[in-house]
């Protein structure tokens, strides 16, 4: 690894006292250790649990070296699977610097491996088993929804340091965020570090959108160190191999470029394979014309060669692939909005219905699939987005950026995504992708990529509550009750960001004990709490 | 004034090279200089017009001494209103350090002076227009909105510093911002900076909730330089007056507390009139209890005296005395939901049944009446509460407390805030309240203050875009303009708060002329808008 510039001391880090890392064990698989965080109460008398995504980073008893990868958790279960086949292949390049091992796997001939295949065959996989214990729900019920093609696992064979999580509209809903240097910046350690970082503050999966230098080695490490799954859009290192040429781009190269990523062990691909050439003109006449990365490329492309989009032509082709790995594919949306002018238009909507026919072209393969969604939309049409997307999608997951509903928030643009994030994930999206502070002006820092994740958890969060998620409100209770009864460290605790809580609260009334009865906003006399507590007491 | 500990060195402030502040005059009343902030933009041939509630602040015609006061606008009005008399009061105290005037003004015996009854009159008052023309809709319309009751405009004939401005469901919705000392922390100055600071950030009116010493003196400051309407909650000042102890508040103490503020010219006043005893046993099961201040003081008062909350019991009094200042009335959600476990419940909903009734009563005395609402409501339950406002108050405008759509957020509380306030704010809610990140925590200061502000800023305009307020859109596609043809300077005028955007851009790509045609999210080479320009000229 070049170019150390390392803003970490350490890449562990600990729970805060009253919080410890735990486990469930399976029941169908006893074998499973299913992460959550134990937080201990003082205004209770039984500990609450709290969904874990920070793999080992944070277990005192797992330090990381990153230059060894962090532990195997689906290693046996892979083992065992009779469907898989280890193979040593020329195109899989060795990391310099790893002093880890990387078995690679795929499917054996004529077997199918993805979380759908076996959903469909009836079978409850360890995986599975994993995210109905993080959900507390049946798995027989995470089966199900997974056959029917409602929910996806994403889980490549390639990346067993993966601890399994489900994106589907009956289930906590998630978030994604994207790290990935540039031209501009960004070293591979940086990378690394932000991966972790992303996932101490809650991020569930990860999107490597690098464009700049050593695309490949940077996702290695990224993904060797990653318990989280990982995204990509396999389109940026395509057209990096031919030099930023769009027109040199083809599917020899594209072809060459997913099955390597498949092979380190990429969960999920962004393929923008809806966007037709038909739909351009209609693109064209926008006040923000394409605003997606891979949307663009491919449009420029089909101008350029006077064919139709390839990722497209080649769909089924795509699919034989990605099924011997089970990347889960994630139908980008090249098409979507990029300002408020342009929601909900023609073509965006026309794309919307050709990811719906690819979406039962990837299912009759066993493939596993999520629709990406807007960008910029207005409070009164995200509603429709929703509906449109599930009607024409086939319930599909829908993994959507934002929407932003107001254009003007530059700065602030995370705040912006968090609103109509929290709406379109109310209403039935699965993930959200954040957006940063930075959004619309430049690449996120490490203190960009903690804004936007907790404005983005906040969202997700508050979607579950509205949905009734059963784990979401007992969350949210305990941290009234803590409230109303003035425990602060189990308000901090509580917290979605703790560490914040109590430093705003130290900077009010600095004290070690955090025993007082009121806060700085009201004082002792005019705290509503306090008197509600004679008020309480007086009226029972 | 003692204890000036001066975070700022000026309160005035510019706006940057490319916003110049412009007036509009009226037609009906020819003499009104209605303020804009005028948008000079290389995107387009035209200058944008914004909302700007500045007041002479960022006026380099007008440099503020704040010991003076600022400019009395409404002074010329005042004077030739012959319902209003002049007058001189032993209960009016001289503010020290201070050398502008203050004139004191009532109704005439016999006169109604509120614009709700000048509205009702047929009359467009000179505030009426003021309100029209900022808001680019038609005089008559706006007088017919007050005189129906649907919107109010705070505008206390002792405060004739203010420029109207119009709270309803069919005007751009507003946001509240909250100043004030606490027992435990600020000074009078700080409390005039954080006014300022408030509405240099969009803040479009700004209660003074001190608890602490200076009440008085703190908020014949704020009203003596705020061009925007101030607004009290006058049972802190009450409770004050008798050292802190509810049992010996009384309606004496109270009737000779608002009659003061009215006279230094508060323009609205919190009462917290709906909360009756006999709602006090719903709220004492609840998970929370009473999270007002106002509401926990009042019931206690109940608890103690057994009797009926002597606000609703001299209710009319109150009315009669307003009605001589045309103070508007905000009704208290004394039972706000202070947790997602609480929300719309029992206690709430009665208590905003009594909010119809007393508006009723109100109107009778032709006074302005808003109503105020939640405080802590799940995103699935927002829209019952904006559905039963309506219907069980009548259509008087809605003022909520956010919502927050979940109780975890401590740290964060105004991108939560945020969240349930662009909802509701969508769905009718004529004024937001401001929650600062130090929400459940500690007093905000002049940075949190700010990101309250943006964040309600941001909700707010996402729900004028969402009702389709005529001059909302036009501001987004000015910006999404800008983005598209990368005019960087025109995107900081347009943008919330232009400075942290054009910060965020200096970070990375720190050059004086903004002239790039990408940005270091992407870099040159994968710029969609870049890559865009080139499709869309093709395919024309």
């Amino acid at each position: 690894m070049r170019e150390n510039r390392c803003q970490f001391s350490d890449l562990n880090f600990r729970f805060p006292n009253g919080i410890e890392k735990s486990f469930y064990h399976g029941q169908i698989h006893p074998e499973l250790r299913v992460p959550y965080k134990k937080v201990t109460l003082e205004v209770r008398d039984k500990p609450l649990a709290l969904y874990d995504v920070s793999g080992p980073y944070a277990d005192p008893k797992t330090p990381v070296d990153i230059s060894n990868g962090i532990p195997k958790v689906r290693e046996p279960w892979l083992q065992r699977n009779p469907d898989l086949k280890e193979y040593r292949t020329s195109s899989h390049k060795s990391l310099p610097g790893f002093k880890g091992s990387h078995c690679l796997r795929k499917a054996a001939d004529g077997k199918a491996v993805t979380q759908l295949h076996y959903a469909r065959k009836g079978r409850i996989t360890p995986e599975m088993e994993f995210v109905a214990i993080r959900e507390g729900l049946d798995p027989e019920f995470v089966r199900r929804e997974v056959a029917e093609g409602r929910a996806i696992i994403p889980s490549n064979i390639n990346h067993p340091e993966c601890e399994p999580m489900i994106i589907g509209r009956e289930f906590l809903v998630k978030i994604n965020s994207n790290i990935g240097n540039s031209a501009i910046r960004s070293s591979i350690l940086e990378e690394v570090e932000k991966m972790v970082w992303s996932i101490r503050w809650g991020g569930d999966t990860v999107m490597d959108l690098s464009t700049g230098s050593e695309i490949d080695e940077t996702r290695q490490w990224i993904l060797r160190n990653s318990p989280v799954p990982i995204g990509t859009v396999p389109i940026y290192q395509a057209l990096q191999k031919v030099d930023g040429c769009i027109d040199r781009l083809s599917w020899d190269v594209y072809r060459q470029t997913i099955i390597e990523q498949a092979e380190q062990g990429v969960d999920y691909f962004t393929i923008h394979a809806g966007l037709l050439r038909d739909f351009i003109p209609m693109a064209a006449k926008r006040k923000t014309g394409i605003v997606s990365r891979g949307g663009a490329i491919l449009a420029k492309w089909c101008m350029i060669h006077q064919k139709e989009n390839f990722l497209y032509t080649h769909f089924e082709d795509i699919c034989k692939i990605l099924r011997d790995y089970d990347v889960a594919i994630s139908l980008g949306d090249g098409l979507r909005p990029g300002s408020i002018a342009d929601a909900n238009d023609d073509a965006q909507f026309s794309e919307l219905n050709t990811l719906g026919e690819l979406t039962k072209i990837a299912w009759a393969h066993d493939v596993q699939v999520m629709i990406e969604g807007p960008g910029h939309v207005p409070l009164n049409q995200i509603q429709e987005n929703m509906e449109k997307q599930i009607q024409l999608c086939h319930g599909a997951p829908f993994y959507t950026l934002g929407p932003l509903p107001l254009d003007v928030a530059a700065g602030y643009d995370h705040i912006a995504s968090a609103i109509g994030a929290a709406m379109i994930g109310w209403l039935g999206t699965a993930m959200l992708c954040y957006v940063t502070p930075k959004e619309h002006l430049g690449l996120p820092d490490r203190d960009d990529v903690k804004e936007g994740i907790i404005a983005h958890k906040i969202a997700a969060h508050a979607a579950d509550l509205a949905k009734g998620h059963p784990l979401a409100k007992q969350w949210d209770d305990a941290m009234s009750e803590a409230r109303f009864m003035f425990k602060w460290n189990d308000q901090f605790n509580l917290a979605i960001d703790g560490e914040k809580a109590k430093n705003f609260h130290d900077q009010a009334l600095p004290t070690e004990t955090k025993t007082s009865e009121f806060c700085s906003m009201c004082g002792p006399n005019f705290c509503s709490m306090r008197i509600s507590h004679e008020v309480c007491d007086r009226s029972k």
